[in-house]
């Protein structure tokens, strides 16, 4: 039975209460149980609010971030424990380090943004002054302080190390102290982290506690201080988004949500070129990295009609060359999904997208797998569909593992369009060398991006890839992907405080500043 | 029977349905008829996105700049009839200027920062470009891109002029078309503003609209790329974040809310200094201009223990110089509220505040006016309560008109707590000359308030007041004030665009910079 981690113990639930197994994605054993209620939460607000944020706002931002590098450092040093557990969940050592080493490099690149860019003081002050009378006597500047309060996090299922250390870098430079409730099937991952940050004493008390079980009670709790950040599936968001409390209390709402992301080949790009080749080893990486399960990865592959019998051929050959099984064994390079329920729904939207073209590559049915037996493990095949574009399935239905569709553009205004019908998505990639081309459809595009990734031949070498959000950039789209906003540098900290315009004297405005300057 | 602006026409809604009479807050006379419902509202939004959301995307923002300095022109060259038909509402001259100058010159101040702080083109590279990977051939930047969307404005009753065309100011440079849906008791108000605009056709067509009538209907037609931006009451604006569509389409919300405010005295400003005649200054002037209808008025006055009994007295005797009565008198100083069921609102609400406390000054029974009947017109006397500091009342319930309570504060500690107690106000005023003492209130307060004044000797003689909200400068405040955020300068017009990471080569990032240097 999973522990929480409230006011700084570890304590388990009733053991009576209702509780659900947690299988292994590859040989389908129970490795533990989650118990459907968390222990004390209200006990675990009250401990946030008044032991771990006031600890959090004795410090400037520069200690905050030493508080990073130490987790940083503690989880390091046991990162091979976490790919271990990872693999449990489905995930190749590749897998398991993209969530895990990205999770500590997270934690260092803010440390290392807060000291260069944020003041050796507790807040920060916008400025410089501006005049707002006729006189010089009146001045106004933005004053950016911590908010008493907390973050809630309730983590999606596929970063069970990122997710939480992303969210818990900028929130404990923000000065707020961080709640986890982790996502049921990665529950055990998530608690390790936790285990790992409570054995190495690297935090102040109150300031990291970790809640397994139904997030139901906890949204009661929210006030207006605190800062509810959510990663998953746009329902939830959407449940969150209009909880009576969050509304009644304004509380701070950011939704990272699943989208249909999109990959276009721009028309200058021929078959056989360096940048085709790149173009397919993009699309091959999205679908297989995670088995597919992330809410960046690409689901529509946008190609110009006369391309795609090009495209599908050399996608569908990439794609045979993958190796899928046991993600223990080193020559697997896709592991299983997460659980028996979502391979399921992977298949059922699959099947759905084909019923408006057909399958190219794979089977959602049948799998060959190395090391690993198809009827216990969560396992699905590559999954290559081409679709009529101006279908309604393939924009909106999202199969969250290796399932990508082919649909053939007419000309830029349709692929504009058809990059639109996604309603609003994480991220994009622009695949070519024509400038005019690539600036048009960018700025058509980036109205319904967070994220526009343009791949050329001058960075294909150097790209980190469509996938990998960056803490400089900010990360999360309009619309279906939820109108929220992550990383994007020290901006997604400052986005965490509350802005308040002061309007003063310049001789108590100088004050403000001089008190930040000194000590920084 | 009032008519909406719908697709560039002046239309009429159906003469046979359900319609409620608009009286003069002065005589009680009937001045116009609003229907329930506003005509072909689907039609106005296509209309909005198909035609005046183009045209603007095709301008810069210098060319939108230019825009609002014609509607600047246009709305000062008629600006007298705007102040006849705002007396009607209840209005002195002054208030009227507040709310009409305001406006016009909220248009001006955001053109010349448009020109000064925006680049002579169409979109926002936000920079400089950061390298993300260990070569320099992958770099990234920031994007702003107009959202192909319209702004939909449901605004309060108390600023018909100022508020739909603050918010036009930002929709407009940001390239997003408005339709604005102003408050039934002061609809004949925006609808002559938007008439003068319309006359003037100074901006192109389907960039501004105007729909009178309920605003339901409205709701279900909003999309991802659209914002909805709401003024008034915290209960409705819990309502429109709730709403289905709101939430599944991710629509960006921004409310701002009424708020309990409060000025602080402090402990060193000692009755019969400069600094203390201000404070009553202030307060005076936030119970009497409009009436105290202001989302920004102070409501509440923390005055230190021992200065109690002075500041009753010198508050009450500066309102009893007020003169009440019919604001097209030249010696009234305030007008009527905008209705009688508001003045019955704050009548109730007054009187809940006082059973924990009692009337200092004022009558919510009785009201002296010149030249004005106090049965047909919407009068009130000036109300000043004193009332125990640590009852719920007074930081709970707003009487939207000229009433505020005083509360004596034991210490400092007890102040900040008393600030707090409002659960997030728009704005507050610190009045001391004590630097330290200010410094520590306002780094407590300022988590709880989108803005602070600082009043002190230095800059009494130049402050534009408590109550002025002032396009540098962020307003909005969090929890009960909405959790939004208005003006703030360019920053404000950003936030409505969308803000989109772009990762790509350096010579594609050179060029997209250089597109928009070119034009600037």
């Amino acid at each position: 039975m999973l522990q929480s981690y409230l006011k700084d113990t570890w304590v388990s639930p009733a053991a009576s209460g209702p509780a659900t197994d947690v299988h292994d994605a590859v040989t389908g054993e129970v490795v533990c149980r989650v118990a459907a209620q968390a222990p004390d939460l209200a006990g675990a607000f009250d401990h946030a609010r008044d032991v771990g944020g006031p600890a959090l706002r004795a410090l400037t931002f520069h200690q905050r971030a030493d508080l990073l590098d130490a987790l940083a450092a503690a989880v390091r040093e046991r990162r091979e424990e976490l790919y271990a557990l990872s693999a449990r969940a489905g995930a190749t050592l590749l897998d398991a380090r993209y969530d895990v080493d990205g999770g500590i490099r997270v934690l260092r690149d803010y440390a290392a943004r807060a000291r260069a860019e944020l003041p050796d003081d507790g807040y920060l002050v916008e400025g410089p002054a501006e005049r707002l009378a006729r006189g010089e006597d009146f001045v106004g500047l933005h004053l950016c302080t911590p908010s008493p309060g907390l973050m809630l996090q309730v983590n999606a299922f596929n970063f069970p190390v990122w997710a939480p250390l992303e969210k818990l870098a900028q929130a404990l430079l923000a000065g707020l102290p961080g709640i986890v409730k982790p996502a049921t099937p990665t529950a055990y991952v998530t608690e390790h982290l936790v285990r790992i940050a409570t054995d190495a004493a690297v935090l102040p008390p109150g300031t990291l506690q970790l809640a397994v079980g139904s997030i139901r009670p906890a949204l009661d709790l929210l006030g207006e201080q605190d800062v509810l950040s959510f990663t998953g599936s746009a329902a939830t968001a959407a449940l969150l988004r209009a909880h009576p409390r969050v509304v009644a209390r304004s509380v701070r709402f950011n939704a990272e949500a699943d989208s249909v992301n999109a990959i276009v080949l721009g028309p200058d790009v021929r078959p056989g070129s360096d940048l085709f080749a790149g173009f397919v080893r993009e699309v091959t990486t999205e679908m297989t990295v995670k088995a597919g399960q992330k809410c960046t990865a690409i689901r529509r592959i946008l190609v110009p009609r006369e391309v795609e019998p090009a495209a599908l051929a050399a996608i569908s050959a990439a794609l045979s060359a993958v190796t899928i099984g046991n993600p223990a064994s080193p020559e697997v390079r896709m592991g299983a999904l997460v659980s028996l329920a979502q391979r399921d729904e992977v298949r059922r939207a699959a099947r759905t997208i084909a019923a408006a073209g057909r399958f190219v590559h794979g089977d959602p049915g049948k799998v060959t797998l190395v090391d690993a037996d198809a009827e216990r493990g969560a396992f699905l095949d590559t999954i290559l569909i081409a679709a009529d574009p101006d279908a309604g399935a393939p924009h909106e239905v999202e199969p969250f593992g290796p399932v990508a569709t082919v649909l053939a553009y007419r000309d830029t205004a349709h692929a504009t369009d058809l990059l639109a019908r996604g309603r609003g998505s994480l991220a994009a990639t622009l695949v070519s060398d024509d400038i005019p081309w690539t600036l048009a459809v960018l700025r058509q595009a980036a109205p319904w991006h967070g994220r526009l990734h343009v791949l050329d031949t001058a960075d294909l070498g150097q790209t980190t890839g469509h996938g990998s959000p960056l803490a400089a950039l900010k990360h999360g789209g309009p619309g279906r992907a939820g109108g929220g906003s992550e990383l994007a540098g020290v901006r997604g900290v400052v986005d965490l405080m509350q802005r308040t315009a002061v309007q003063a004297s310049p001789r108590l405005a100088a004050t403000l500043r001089a008190s930040e300057q000194a000590r920084s």
